[in-house]
């Protein structure tokens, strides 16, 4: 068998996973940014007509699913796996949604990353020939990430500058062995990167660095440069963790420039809306990549795209024993071209 | 390309998956239980030198993966992919082992049916040409598992007869290409299964239908029955969980009989051990896997191995919020036949 594997830590498709659909969803402050038409559900009511935060993160998802399913005319019944995972602990939002289904369902944990992660699998498995479709499903929500990692809302705590804002908000990609694309085209899977960052205040510097060694290893895997992308983006570095990784690229003669964003910067008004450095969490990259950028893609004003899903690994737990912040990065290149 | 899925939700690997090493760690009651001279390591201090059990279940892990890559003679640097996965929250026990590495690493959630996931995952990406080299890992311990599941271990908690002993123990199985064996041949994709049970203190009981589930999937998809097994092991049901397989196979006029064991029943002297229903965890599965089983199957004592990892996928929130519990089965078909 011809070999997928590439370099050090990336992969190439050699046949390339077609995007079948994709859907949103976010909430109400989502919809009030610069991406707010680009989703294809958003709700005023942040816990989307259920009892807790959580459960509203289940219905996120269960919302993005069928919408993705129902926009390519296919059925639960129709997906061999799904690949999801989410921020609350023991991955919750996924178990949930995916409780009320037949779909044979892989857990993935990678924080913020898992929108990347979930497309890297899906894909091998279809490319391998182990599915004919799969599904890839993440989401995040404010609340029940304020009160899981950081403080309860009711008690006001004030936010430091370097601080992101999670987003409320849900992807789901449904992948096929053929399609109307766009289609993965290759892949780099993240190490984990620790830089000793210990303020859980300031996700964006800890994983910028994971980006950083992903992209690296990216270009130099696959012989490519920044130029050969149309866009790059990370998953939600926020503004400081962008900065750092134009930064870090900058110091290696390499130039970035107006190619590279960051899917936090990108859903939010930094300057308007009060969320500091700017989103975060699995929603943030998925909602954004199942809105905005696979929109452009399917409109063809965008061609060539490499997504960067940036996780941080810690927990409430390690952050109390004064551990610092392990972060990953999984870089997938989408592009709609079939072959 | 040949397809390598089959019936509903299982899967083929047509190109076998080689086990080339497994190494496994345990702590001092599961030594001194009745698979305890089948442990590579086992430590009669639960932490293991380290300051915190959290910190403990990470040291088990990085043991573990060195002592499977040493009885192999390889080094971090010859793994393609790391699948790993543990019950702390955001699977940190994983996420802090691999940040010493600069192995590409996907984190997983599957509680305690992480060893199978991983080792499905870690087939299909070798099986697929995706990776030459892939490692599953995953641990569990005691004193972590009952602070952040139950109660604090100073305040004396009662247990109830149908609770679980989360297993302290870890197992690392380093696949490849090719090698001496025991190789993957098959797997089933466990769906996510909730049929109602909330009693946080009975997993066996809300576990066994997502067994059942799979295991009837695994034999129709694959027209197998459960004589072409020498052993089918579950991961961790424990005496009640068990008891209801074999109840619901009976049902339907499938005698299972003595060749179907669950791990959390082998790992522990129920009658002498004080751990009521059996062991439970991440680490339970695993340890046995990778102690007791492969060493079985590398001494050709056994040949046909259905290894099926069960987890039950609530957080203790979701008990709060009076959620039931929704639970996974993964098998994985193991062989000492190379083709």
């Amino acid at each position: 068998m011809e070999s997928a594997h590439r370099g050090k830590r990336s992969i190439e498709f050699l046949q390339r996973p077609a995007i079948i659909s994709f859907a949103s969803v976010a909430g109400k402050k989502e919809a009030h940014g610069p991406l707010g038409n680009t989703f294809d559900v958003v709700s005023e009511d942040t816990t989307f007509g259920e009892k807790s935060w959580e459960k509203a993160e289940t219905r996120m998802q269960k919302t993005a699913l069928q919408l993705a399913l129902g926009k390519a005319g296919l059925a639960e019944k129709d997906l061999d796996a799904a690949f999801v995972g989410d921020l609350l602990n023991q991955c919750v939002g996924s178990s949930f949604t995916l409780r009320a289904t037949d779909v044979p369902t892989f857990g993935l944990y990678g924080a913020c990353s898992t929108m990347a992660e979930s497309l890297l699998l899906a894909g091998i498995s279809i490319s391998g020939g182990f599915c004919r479709r799969a599904l890839a499903l993440t989401s995040s929500h404010f609340a029940s990430s304020e009160r899981q990692y950081r403080f309860p809302l009711g008690y006001g705590g004030q936010r430091t500058p370097t601080a992101q804002w999670t987003v409320t908000g849900a992807g789901a990609v449904v992948l096929g062995q053929s399609g109307e694309g766009p289609f993965l085209r290759a892949g780099t899977i993240g190490t984990i990167v620790d830089r000793g960052i210990k303020d859980a205040n300031n996700m964006g510097a800890a994983m910028a660095p994971a980006a950083f060694e992903t992209l690296r290893a990216h270009f130099d895997d696959l012989s490519l440069a920044p130029e050969d992308y149309d866009l790059i983006v990370t998953g939600d570095l926020g503004k400081l963790g962008h900065e750092i990784v134009i930064d870090l690229f900058s110091r290696e003669g390499v130039q970035l420039g107006s190619r590279y964003l960051d899917c936090g910067m990108m859903i939010f008004d930094l300057e308007q809306q009060d969320v500091h450095c700017g989103g975060s969490g699995c929603g943030c990259s998925a909602s954004v990549l199942c809105g905005h950028l696979l929109g452009k893609m399917r409109r063809r004003e965008l061609k060539r795209l490499l997504f960067c899903g940036t996780g941080a690994l810690l927990s409430p737990l390690t952050t109390q024993q004064g551990e610092s912040i392990p972060s990953v990065c999984h870089a997938v290149a989408i592009t709609t071209e079939r072959s």
